[in-house]
């Protein structure tokens, strides 16, 4: 299908020109105007998106559109925002786009990926949905959103990841404030030398959760030890492998800080062949809080990112656009820390919100 | 939105008749038609819909109907789903029914799910998809699909259970197979006191799951022990109260059958407070192969549930239906095992399909 820009590009406008004759709204010469119209009843421009572009009616629909539906992070989002759209008597629909399954885990570097997005935002725009939900698959500058979209003031708003100058409203948690409480407990327990095994470099994730840790190392007049710095690839190998390698270094460490649970499942498994017992010898933190997490042996105290408040809180943000309410720019959820038996003796269940 | 049903409830004709006349065919006489398209036209019925049933133009969109996308099964089923179709040039837009979401456990006995379903298939055709792939969230007989969708003959395939009379096509795989075959693989090792953990009574994968491992002893002459049966609900808690109630009670037993993954690792929790080590003392299979199986210590032999594969299935048969090819009306697809060390020493990896 063509988009407004190609339009625009046709017919040498600019993309406002033709969104405002979408919209009913004239700037330009009757010619031109004439001239526009013509083109677009040429192309394949759906007759819907005018419709929608004219807010003629609202269908009260939301459209979700999804990096990958089998990242762990998804289901749980979907249903936060599903669970306030419906509360508020609006139907969300779903297009997954499968990223990671298409194009692995470079998907990024794969020059399709954002004409499939604008295909997805095309197909939406054509079922006349009130306004979108980007739901990305982990944190980063989302910045494939077609300029129709910003053109129309279409409400669209960010789960899980945030736009370029926020222009789209995000929703995100806070890795680096997640990452210093976690520090800060490791700490409270008198750990002083704590291992790293970290996401992959160039990550904001990775980034942020190593900005926040060595923030807590600081708070404590606490050097940082750059040989406990391992690189993962969030996979449970790297994790097992990252963990064999910390056992065979010559550095002393008391304690793991891993930056998913995954990980932390692999430096188990490289914990329990060099017969050190977690919780005991060597404490351990991940962070996700996935289901796994606390069937693990011990069970793992882990952080737990607010995928369903993600999601709720999407769902208000658009709805707020929708309804033409205020709203902010960029939203924080807090995580919540989960004391388990991997660090010493505690207590089990979520007791301390991270604010 | 007013269903054909009511619709020809209201004009005390058959829905054939109503459909005939959106078919553009008609049976009846012509005071007769016109009251009927008199009563369409009075109603919300969507013009898309009747669009839809004169099968204009195709879209190349099918719908994807889940039970509850949250439901660990769902999102590989819709990643094979979705890749077929993608493969075929075809769009897949999902809508997730959040059924455990919004009513828990027991969302069937709640009235209010049927209208749900006939609300999200009414919203497909106003949409104009091309065919449906209804999800389901366990096994069983689904009888909840309105009566249209059969009079319209739309293309509809259930994915991961059945209709009743196979009156939809169904993708499902075959449970009393897979369990017989975890049965001979126990005995094949020489134990003869095998206790299981099952899922809940009255509920088609713990039945079928039971008849295959009660074959696999028949097979061997080796009788069954009621007393070694336990039933659990699925969940981690469950298998640890039932192989804890397992290990106080005075049966003899080398072995434990779960009927999942999750009551496997609750199995696990009881086993290893109980001083019993996994894979040497009891052996323990599973079924499933969740992620975390691989993670568990000692790693959980189990049972593959062929999603991805039940997906791209699915998709064929709603394509096949589409184009007007033939198609089977059951298709069962195998599962497969995966051997890893909670069961002696063994090789690790996926080594036998279940045919």
């Amino acid at each position: 299908m063509i988009t407004l820009k190609e339009i625009a590009e046709k017919c040498s406008v600019s993309i406002a020109t033709v969104s405002n004759i979408l919209n009913g709204k004239s700037n330009v010469s009757e010619a031109t105007r004439l001239r526009i119209l013509e083109v677009i009843r040429e192309s394949d421009y759906k007759p819907n998106y005018m419709a929608r572009g004219l807010r003629a009616t609202k269908t009260r629909t939301v459209g979700i559109l999804i990096d990958d539906l089998t990242e762990f992070s998804s289901p749980n989002i979907v249903d936060g925002i599903m669970e306030e759209l419906e509360a508020k008597n609006y139907r969300g629909i779903i297009e997954n786009l499968r990223f990671y399954s298409k194009y692995g885990i470079e998907w990024r570097k794969n020059e399709k990926y954002e004409k499939d997005v604008a295909s997805a935002i095309d197909y939406f725009l054509s079922i006349r949905v009130d306004g979108i939900i980007y739901v990305s698959g982990h944190s980063r500058k989302i910045n494939c959103i077609p300029n129709s979209i910003k053109e129309l003031s279409f409400p669209f708003v960010i789960a899980y990841a945030f736009s370029e100058d926020n222009v789209y409203p995000g929703i995100v948690f806070d890795d680096s404030k997640a990452a210093e409480c976690i520090g800060e407990h490791l700490i409270q327990r008198n750990h002083k030398k704590i291992a790293l095994i970290m996401g992959k470099k160039n990550n904001i994730h990775t980034e942020n959760r190593l900005k926040g840790f060595k923030k807590a190392l600081e708070n404590s007049n606490l050097p940082i030890n750059e040989n406990l710095l391992y690189y993962g690839d969030w996979t449970f190998d790297s994790g097992y492998t990252s963990c064999k390698n910390l056992l065979s270094s010559s550095e002393e460490f008391s304690a793991i800080f891993c930056f998913n649970d995954l990980m932390a499942a692999g430096a188990y498994k490289a914990l329990e062949e060099a017969h050190k017992k977690v919780g005991k010898d060597i404490d351990v933190i991940g962070f996700d809080n996935r289901e796994f997490a606390a069937f693990l042996s011990p069970p793992l105290t882990t952080m737990e990112i607010p995928l369903t408040e993600i999601g709720t809180k999407a769902s208000q943000v658009v709805l707020n656009q929708i309804e033409g309410n205020s709203y902010e720019s960029l939203y924080e959820i807090p995580c919540k820390f989960c004391q388990r038996e991997s660090v010493g003796k505690l207590n089990n269940g979520i007791n301390a919100i991270v604010q």
